[in-house]
């Protein structure tokens, strides 16, 4: 299965595209959409919009996961996140691409072990993780790829519980 | 100058267009775009997108006006408000239409007088400013028109305010 991870942003969007096989995870691109902030709101959005198109068309993922968008100290943080989100899942969507969001504790949890682990941890079990020679940045990069791993391996397990319960269900 | 004031909501999406010359506002056109809340997020907003574009192209306002996303209690509400308002700018942004936002408070001062103003004024307003024979329905759709009146009128300020200017330094 082919993930690709977003985490999502106006100014920064990291993107990352992971394969994942029965234990084994493998990069298969990463990379960071950048808006300026000074840049008309609507052209940032319309700039987003095709990067992803690009992307999506490009690397041709079986779904996407995004970081589910969470209150911030900064309100105006909260709303770019948002859109940035919405274009991902209007993009994905418009392709026939089924999306899922997972929390940033989700994430952290899924790669560290811990859903409150610092940035800089989770950056370094991604770049393990994924046998990469240095760890991908800017943490936008890092964080995509983390959620590409996170959805694989919750996917991975649902998919197990759902065996087992139907084996026990026999 | 004609305006589309758009109410941006996942569940409700008030649309309004007003033409407006000096002296005079008339409504071309009211509307509400639903999408039930249990269907996909990603074709809700696929379906909004198709809806918006749609006004767009029938109606081809000047300019669009979208309220300005706040805070709210409810961070959900926030959340599926700016995947709205997203769609509202990428999809106008996209045919080369300048898009505008204004703020709850804007809106109300603009048509009643007073930034604190309860919804049922608005409507009232709305209705009186426009000659309509009965009150828009849902609130919503009233919010999309006085949305686009305010729009008129402070564009119109501006405008003004902008003339005066230049004659002082004459």
């Amino acid at each position: 299965m082919r993930v690709l991870g977003v985490d999502p942003g106006l100014t920064r969007c990291g993107l990352g595209v992971v394969d994942g096989r029965p234990g084994r995870a493998a990069m298969v691109a990463v990379g960071v959409v950048r808006t300026p902030g000074d840049a008309d709101p609507g052209e940032r959005l319309v700039y987003l919009e095709s990067e992803l198109d690009r992307w999506l068309s490009r690397f041709a993922p079986d779904v996407v996961a995004v970081e589910r968008v969470f209150a911030d100290v900064n309100v105006q943080t909260v709303i770019s996140t948002a859109h940035a989100s919405a274009i991902a899942l209007l993009t994905a969507t418009k392709r026939g691409i089924p999306v899922h969001f997972h929390t940033p504790t989700e994430v952290k949890a899924a790669v560290t072990g811990s859903g409150r682990s610092e940035k800089a941890q989770v950056t370094m079990m991604v770049t393990r993780i994924l046998g990469l020679d240095s760890a991908p940045r800017p943490a936008d990069a890092a964080d995509a790829l983390a959620l590409a791993l996170c959805h694989l391996w919750r996917g991975q397990a649902q998919t197990r519980l759902t065996q087992l319960a139907g084996q026990g269900q026999r």
